[in-house]
């Protein structure tokens, strides 16, 4: 039996991940931290972290961008694993990440949902064996209309990850319409759909001559995360000091 | 039994409108024009159009855009309706093609497929019915990597005709990378998608409160404009004067 | 200012329906019905029907196939426009609202999802207009992996419209895994998809020479029920007794 | 330089590889065999395999089922490798092709398509990865409307290779519509979609709690085995005897 310290458990996704920890019988919630304490939880909230004295084997954050910092002292302190799930870090935060995933096992991925991650991995091997049999590569990726973002950060990933196993050669394009010419063999195109309540699709497209290949992902909501969030803790407890990702537990 | 006079019979399309011909028991190709005469046809095929002395209810044109001036002084003579599928126009020569259309009749669309003007005006249809619903509404074409402009005529069509239907309100967005900002309630994204051989795909999109409708179009050959180019033939023997279209095919 | 009395106030529908109107400017809800008063809304609500004596411009049914005889009822005696939502009503009940359709205005549709209905209209529009071109037709719906009934009332509801639209010409076919025999021209083939928790995707395929059409409708949650519910009741205030569906709504 | 045997060079497969090899750098044709020798082709054509007394490396096979008999005894004369590419093999003949690959390398493959291939091995790993994670599995396949056998081949070798990496515990669903009940979570939905003239579609859809992946392949005309039948000739040439395929091609 697993336990779980949930950081942020009164927030959406926090709430979300302990009705699926509800429905599981190798894990359970120990404790839960949150500075609303409104909510009534089958567990002991506590206002912050540091209040926390329950014996856990691994963390888990849906929490505010602040609240990592003492998040993650406190888990060197008490050498837990901890599974980062909050978005929005600053680059000195991703820094300290870093170092203190030499010292704890930390699982920080840019997307953590099960499904993306295992449609970034599919699109790295179908990149690899199309690549030299002139296959051109395109993305389409389509949200709600009230992102402010375009490109998602997963389109952006999906296009790394093609151009990291295609020796970096190649160049995003997002906009076609300003100019005249053939499209380019090393460009990858990258197209922001916007509209309604659409939660995420992403497509990734390998057109080749008279065959396509496509590579889909669509997310109904936000809920997958948590359904991430709860696999990467089940893998990271128990797990030597190191900084995982998405990609380890896919090809574990 | 309607006679077609084939503009450009040993072209690929006039080709390809011959043996549709062959298997159609309403028409029949009573002569062809071509500058090429080398092939044989089961007509008789003449060098240039003021050579055509044969009886024919309409002429279908399939040439090149310098043929289609003589061509109109032809038809404007002899009082022939005429089908004008030949592409990369001129404005003098679309100017032309409008005068004449008040002395003969004149078929001419910027596409000539069945299937791409049917989704012209469904989508006409739709953004009427669901404008008023808050639905945001994008478009995306695909095509093949040796295609030089972006977005498609098509995709301009739908486009326009979507504004048409929605009082001329709505501004086209080609690229959303380059900024942080919320989607406008008034704009159409347009994504042009390039790889492989891909014919020709249309998608519209109307995106609302958790309620998707996607309008499709795929062409697999360039085959798809000679079955409208004969079906606007037959349409168009034997109506006055005028300047006609897809539009008129399709809601008569 | 439209007066609503929610008839199934505090089902889950109803709370949606109820935050809608809150959300409008042109409708509020007068009075609520349940069996079950515990919840507290803006509104007085009627533990039944017959108990309500608030002044109302129509009413939306959201409740049980028993609930709805009291109903019909009471809107005869009060002569007020209904909406039916309810759904799994018995022949018998779909023939006393046919009857009463005809002292009173009633909304009932098979569907009263917004976007379907438009769907059901295009296709349509698109069946006339390609079924002399060689087009087959297909059907593919897509729902969770707990729905026990298949097709979907809604893909039946599509392929009886083309059906119309074609003389009632054609057959339905559910299964070709059986026989070795080529497509009939006069069949639709229909097939449902069932995995996860898929709320309700239908596509409408037009498959002809090289070019194929495809209408597609994903609903997202059901919410979108109550925003057709919503519609409909604006639609039905005010309009002669007879039996109105979403049809007469589109094509006003 | 590999020098290639192309037999049933006549056929519209043959000239289809012939045109391929012709822009290619690093192989030739030899020598050609078929029945039919009225083509004119840049190698010397041979009525019958026996008769072809020219050295080559490899031998692409795209002949007829009563061809390949003779082949393979010529094949094992010569120590020949040889790519089987004709279809309707009877068992008797399959088991020919197995006795003689302890001999001569043989490439046979359900299907020739390097984007096929790549989908089969795409999906049996996505197939390992979300099995436990409660995603249901549906395949669709699109074919035109003269096809006689549904399933395709290549769906019912889909649905083989999804089972094959899950312990052979599902079943296949053709039809859903003559029962009311929940889906088995241990079943594969197969779904054949007839229409015009689709060349080949296949999906695999993964729909799982609020997620669904969907791995799609087009074919836009045959020449996609060409392409494929000559990569696995360059493969084949110089390997030890033995029976390969083009899972070994991928994942050499």
């Amino acid at each position: 039996m697993i336990k779980i310290i949930m950081h942020g458990c009164n927030g959406k996704m926090g709430q979300v991940i302990s009705s699926l920890v509800d429905d599981s019988e190798d894990c359970m919630i120990a404790a839960g931290i949150d500075p609303n304490v409104s909510k009534s939880n089958p567990y002991p909230v506590f206002n912050k972290i540091d209040d926390c004295d329950i014996h856990a084997d691994v963390i888990i954050d849906f929490s505010t961008a602040t609240a990592v910092k003492p998040l993650l002292e406190y888990a060197l302190v008490k050498q837990l694993p901890v599974v980062i799930c909050t978005t929005g870090l600053s680059e000195d935060m991703i820094d300290l990440i870093k170092k203190s995933a030499k010292k704890i096992p930390i699982f920080f991925s840019a997307n953590m949902s099960l499904g993306i991650n295992l449609l970034i991995s599919l699109v790295k091997r179908a990149s690899e064996i199309l690549s030299d049999a002139n296959f051109d590569i395109e993305i389409i990726e389509k949200h709600h209309n009230q992102k402010i973002d375009a490109p998602s950060g997963t389109a952006l990933a999906l296009a790394d990850a093609i151009n990291e196993a295609l020796d970096h050669q190649y160049t995003y394009k997002y906009d076609r319409h300003s100019e005249r010419k053939k499209r380019d063999k090393k460009e990858i195109g990258i197209h922001a759909v916007r509209g309604g309540t659409i939660v995420g699709e992403h497509s990734v497209i390998f057109a080749g001559k008279d065959e396509i290949i496509e590579l889909n992902h669509t997310a109904m909501s936000k809920e997958v995360f948590a359904v991430g969030a709860l696999k990467a803790a089940k893998f990271l407890a128990g797990k030597a000091p190191g900084l995982y990702n998405m990609d380890h537990l896919i090809n574990q």
